[in-house]
């Protein structure tokens, strides 16, 4: 019987147009899936109907299947010869825990490849058609989790007062508070624009703007019961409304011979 | 005839393994395309055959077109009623330029939306089974790129001394010795382990280890042809050799009936 093997792969933030080929490809040759609990039942429709999918899932700190299990019944799987896909939300590589699992293959043996995603934050950029970067206003983009080892926001104060610096905050409206509060209090200015964003890449996505000194008290208007990102920083005030409808109608143009030809004389 | 449109859409940095469905769908129903350089001829071949295909493509800082140029050609097309797809390497939030282009889109009334994609970053640490951020040694990731708008690199000294940060530089490698002197001088330690990442998700990727204090030195010992990537934080010390031969074997394996019926039973 052939070794099993194990694929860590990113399923990006939401629905399966951030899918990439790799990701489909892994999944159409999966055997077993271990899938996160905000994987899109879309995405899962990839992998082959009689192939067992198992969801393993996290959300907000609940763990449905703790991770000693998850990383057994991995071993597991794959002992018995299976290609297991390993789904998880968003890209493995950031705040997805890939590294503790990768370890655990390795101890047992396991033979695995690691398959980028698109992360949320690259997703909600586009969605609501604002940069993480800008030559004039950020030179950099650093990501942060609200949600750490310790139950602490990620605020020790280094790096975080730069205004040419792009924050983005992962799983952290319940931290808005000591974000706003720490950000202030190391010399950002309150006029800083924010944007909270809830269900980046799924089918009901949000976008609120407020700046940095009213954050805390935008987040506690709202219930979210969607994941939820928080970007602070110049480039947020460039954001544009979700663009549905009109946009959708103009982008589904059907090819045309002539239009193309046309092109063609352009070029 | 109707209004044409502009799709930003990020190809991913190599492969079309890293294209997005949702880049592909914008991609088989463009009329024009207008790409980067650095885009794989693979991910151009799911445009259709008779759809024009523009080279404009940046590289290493050289303009075979010039921003003017791409901007206007954008415009022109769209007015002719096309759906223009301007691909991009990597994700067009990240080092892109994208909020340029979609100003420039909007000043002339042109529709548009942006399409996320795979960012270097992720494809890296996929491809070398690194992670960015780890609950233990990395609470978070900063990507800041050697190639700003001015010439230096953004060295300000705010942020890039946490250990507990890993710093991800774009376009770096001939600022090597500024990133080394800078970040020594801010206290990161000299042995804080260090990649450089050429071609990532390419063909030929290559992964050279250093430390900090030996950064300078170990770029300047190779030509580089390819984009260059440089990790830099405890995080790289997980780095494993890219893996091909044995382990693209293992993921070959073909889809079996009886096994994918074992797993069921595990379920």
């Amino acid at each position: 019987m052939s070794e099993g093997s194990v694929s860590l792969v990113g399923a990006g933030p939401g629905t399966s147009d951030y899918l990439t080929l790799g990701a489909v490809k892994a999944l159409q040759s999966a055997q077993a899936v271990l899938y996160d609990a905000l994987v899109d039942d879309g995405v899962l429709a990839f992998a082959p109907q009689r192939c067992v999918k198992i969801c393993v899932g996290k959300r907000g700190g609940r763990l449905s299947v703790s991770q000693d299990k998850t990383n057994a019944l991995m071993v597991r799987l794959a002992h018995k010869g299976l290609n297991v896909v390993r789904l998880k939300g968003g890209d493995p590589s950031v705040f997805g825990r890939v590294e503790e699992e990768r370890q655990y293959l390795d101890a047992y043996g396991v033979a695995h490849r690691t398959i980028a995603g698109v992360t949320t934050a690259s997703a909600a950029a586009a969605q609501f058609a604002f940069p993480l970067t800008h030559r004039a206003s950020a030179r950099s983009v650093h990501y942060l989790t609200g949600r750490t080892k310790d139950g602490l926001p990620d605020l020790d104060g280094k790096g975080l007062e730069g205004a040419e610096t792009t924050l983005v905050f992962y799983m952290a409206a319940q931290k808005a508070q000591a974000i706003e509060t720490a950000l202030l209090a190391l010399g950002r200015r309150g006029s800083t624009p924010v944007l909270i964003l809830e269900n980046v890449g799924r089918t009901h996505p949000a976008m609120r703007r407020c700046s940095l000194s009213t954050l805390a008290s935008t987040v506690r208007e709202t219930v979210y019961e969607g994941p939820v990102l928080i970007c602070i920083g110049d480039v947020c005030a460039f954001a544009r409304a979700h663009q549905t409808g009109q946009m959708q109608e103009t982008f589904s143009v059907a090819d045309d011979a002539a239009l193309c030809q046309g092109a063609a004389r352009l070029a």
